[in-house]
């Protein structure tokens, strides 16, 4: 009940971009812990499988989001990238994060600025100051709108782009506590607050069932992200 | 034949936002004469009435795009502007185009973000390094996200969003060369380029057989455009 203890204030109504994933299931818990008034926004947007939209809602009813808004879009349209085609192959036991160097083929372009762009539009109806997005640059530094100097522009740019650029009020934050954090540091994190993590989604390729492949780059780096805190993944897959 | 004739040279393919307006479609116009592969991208977005989505279809295909793609996605899911709230009256015969001072009542929150982030993906998709947006600072001053400061802010964040600003090639520009005209220039533009302003759309209102109603700021800007050329407006109204 002091300062000290974010919990018991409220820190206002704020967006969040929650994909049902590790990092933004941990973040919606951290920010409903610091008293916002989480609005969790998700997106259907003509991913290869749907279940982490059923996981986001779970996650938003759990921790306490205060709405939850399902948005769909089609980014398949575009084409560009191996998440949103059926065709393409997701890369397995690659030797680091970003299946080589440069870019990684799930690089979905530009989707990022799509996500936070719809945000920043709940936002401004909401009069929410905060946004919160689970990006993360030390796990994925070969994905451009992960990195920090990205996050700065999107904040300058949102600031002219909205009502408060005109009428001089205090413009959005685009809030991303998890970006300097290594996966370890992430899943203690999330432990600490009480996420329960077996209902999370992480995989680029879960088979039918929503068993997670354990193989993909997203798995490998969940895997051990666990592993380092000395405890098991929840989570079901299909390799053990 | 020469460098000083654009319309003979290939500029590269772009990525243009297209209404179906009289701007935009002045804008199609303009950038197919000046050599670009127009990838035209069209939005149905709750908007109160669709007409303008069948004007930009015929306007892609009348001026020569190459492609065209309408995306639907949901803003009146937020809330926040007349023009996707049906229930809210948009307003007419008002003394100045925004309404009064301050921002419009038809300023949809994050619009023109959200149609250049889609329009992002495109071009990063297509490698194309120019997106074209007929935003309009001097009519629209009221709206946040048609001033210059606004695109530029743009352009910064979406070098740093993409590939480009991994891999260090050269980033999207956005390009919005109607910014500082006035409606009438914008009418001789296109009337120079032959457009056919008889099938563009504009009023923020129109009745259910498609024509204006020549009250809304829409309407009166643009019938004032066509007075200082000395011609008349081509498109339908219900008053005369």
């Amino acid at each position: 009940m002091t300062a000290s203890h974010p919990a018991t204030g409220d820190a206002g109504p704020a967006v969040l971009l929650l994909s049902g994933g590790l990092d933004s299931t941990t973040l919606l818990a951290l920010a409903v812990r610091d008293g916002y008034r989480v609005h969790a926004l998700t997106f259907r947007y003509g991913q290869r499988h749907a279940l982490e939209v059923e996981a986001a809602a779970h996650a938003a009813h759990r921790y306490g989001a205060v709405a939850h808004q399902i948005a769909s879009i089609d980014l398949a349209m575009f084409g560009g990238s191996a998440l949103t085609n059926s065709a393409a192959e997701v890369p397995k036991n690659t030797t680091d994060n970003a299946s080589g160097s440069g870019i990684p083929v799930t690089y979905v372009p530009a989707r990022n600025t799509i996500f936070l762009s719809f945000a920043l539009a709940w936002a401004e109806t909401l009069g929410a100051r905060d946004i919160f997005i689970g990006v993360n640059a030390l796990d994925y530094s070969g994905y451009p709108d992960c990195r920090p100097e990205f996050i700065t522009a999107f904040e300058r740019m949102a600031a002219l782009a909205t009502r408060a650029g005109v009428e001089g009020s205090a413009p959005v934050r685009v809030r991303a506590p998890l970006i300097d954090m290594r996966k370890s540091e992430i899943v203690r994190l999330g432990l600490s607050l009480g996420v329960d993590y077996a209902s999370t989604t992480s995989c680029y390729d879960p088979d039918i069932s929503g068993r997670a492949c354990g193989r993909c780059d997203a798995c490998r780096l969940r895997l051990q992200g666990f592993l380092a805190n000395g405890t098991a993944d929840p989570a079901a897959y299909v390799t053990a």
